[in-house]
């Protein structure tokens, strides 16, 4: 029987998502639960893709095979007794046997939070961006509608990105501030490596001033790393949800 | 010259605010941070009163006398650069040489938080107690009205305290509901030790019906800490803020 999950992480404590050697990963601790559940005997689990060290999940999907003939409710509580406290299966569902994680997902949704407070948040430190500047929204949401739409996006990957089709869709890019707190929420059929956080970086520098929303285009068209911003850093990023077909 | 500062941590990796021989502690490590910007001239901190291992806090208040004649919008920045990132000084005022942290302390404020989904948020493990119950919060507000006033509270303190006055004043006891958040604030002219921790125990046995709110004013008249609840852990308290004349 194969089994999706939905699976959240603190990624403060985690080198990324896949596993390296020597190196604490989620995927290395979530196997090893289903070894000890398993009594001995390994399950390889499927992501929707890899999540870089410090990032964090809310809706991370992965999918195993398995011969145990536990009702799907219970496999989270059968999981958790076994995991770590910074891993959490949050759902469980049986589904068929061609169903892949990573193949069938139709979009992905990740969020960056920044906290543009004065004084850093003790309780924000791994969850948010410290960002202390003045942003404007206004012109980061207009700078984001030349992102949104079907483009090359090699400006905005990391340069070494072995992947052939730089090409990405992204359906949409919202931009909410709660008092000191700004959210970026981005949706879309797929993301490359490092992707949402030179994103944000060069959105960042619209939100100061030191690019115009209107200068995005260019950067696009250029296909060149040294045309965006910089990469903020992994713990304001949260792998938010993949959305599959039903 | 004497300053007062305000003072958020975290408490997850703290044994505590007071410093202890080999422990981590928030006093230690502000005092750490005053020997150096004092170049070696040890600088004693006064606090508003103590927080356990665990505890965290929004506005902890210190004071301290030093001839350094810095800005007083000047002395977060100076002192957060050398502080750990899990403690911020968010504020910091000179005030008269006769000012005492603790001794004109007129009010303090606490807020213990509760997460009560089934399955744990990784996000609040160290920041809220996970009490994954049915909770009625009708049955807790009316419980805690009779525990707000001027009472003995030797039954809710732990049980060899040796403060001799165990009377105290709680003026308000406030339990908000969000979602699957229990969030109870108490403020009071002081709180015995472990005794937020013990009133919030005695409030989720009523909550879930163990015991009635009406059987509160034996408990309080029995002075006797076994008649109370159980101690919540302390990750899910904050000393919220301390209240002086000004």
């Amino acid at each position: 029987m194969r089994v999706k999950c939905i699976v959240s992480y603190d990624g403060t404590q985690f080198s990324g998502y896949q596993v390296q050697p020597n190196k604490r990963t989620v995927q290395s601790e979530i196997e090893n639960s289903l070894l000890k559940l398993h009594k001995g005997q390994a399950v390889k689990i499927y992501a929707s893709g890899r999540t870089d060290a410090q990032v964090h999940a809310l809706g991370q999907v992965f999918h195993f095979d398995t011969h145990l003939t536990i009702p799907k409710e219970k496999w989270p509580y059968a999981l958790n007794s076994l995991l770590p406290d910074d891993i959490s299966i949050k759902e469980a569902v049986y589904v068929d046997d061609d169903f892949h994680s990573r193949f069938h997902a139709l979009k992905k949704e990740y969020r960056y939070q920044i906290n543009t407070a004065k004084i850093q948040d003790v309780f924000k430190r791994h969850y948010m961006y410290h960002f202390p500047y003045h942003l404007d929204v206004d012109l980061m949401r207009k700078a984001s509608q030349y992102l949104c739409g079907t483009h090359d996006f090699t400006s905005f990957c990391v340069a070494k990105t072995e992947v052939e089709d730089k090409v990405r869709t992204i359906f949409s890019i919202d931009i909410v501030k709660k008092d000191s707190d700004i959210i970026f929420s981005f949706i879309g059929n797929g993301f490359l490596y490092n992707m949402v956080r030179i994103l944000v970086g060069t959105l960042l520098e619209v939100g100061q001033g030191i690019r115009t929303p209107e200068s995005i285009p260019a950067v696009i068209k250029g296909r060149d790393r040294g045309l965006s911003g910089k990469t903020v850093p992994g713990h304001g990023l949260y792998l938010w949800k993949v959305y599959y077909d039903n």
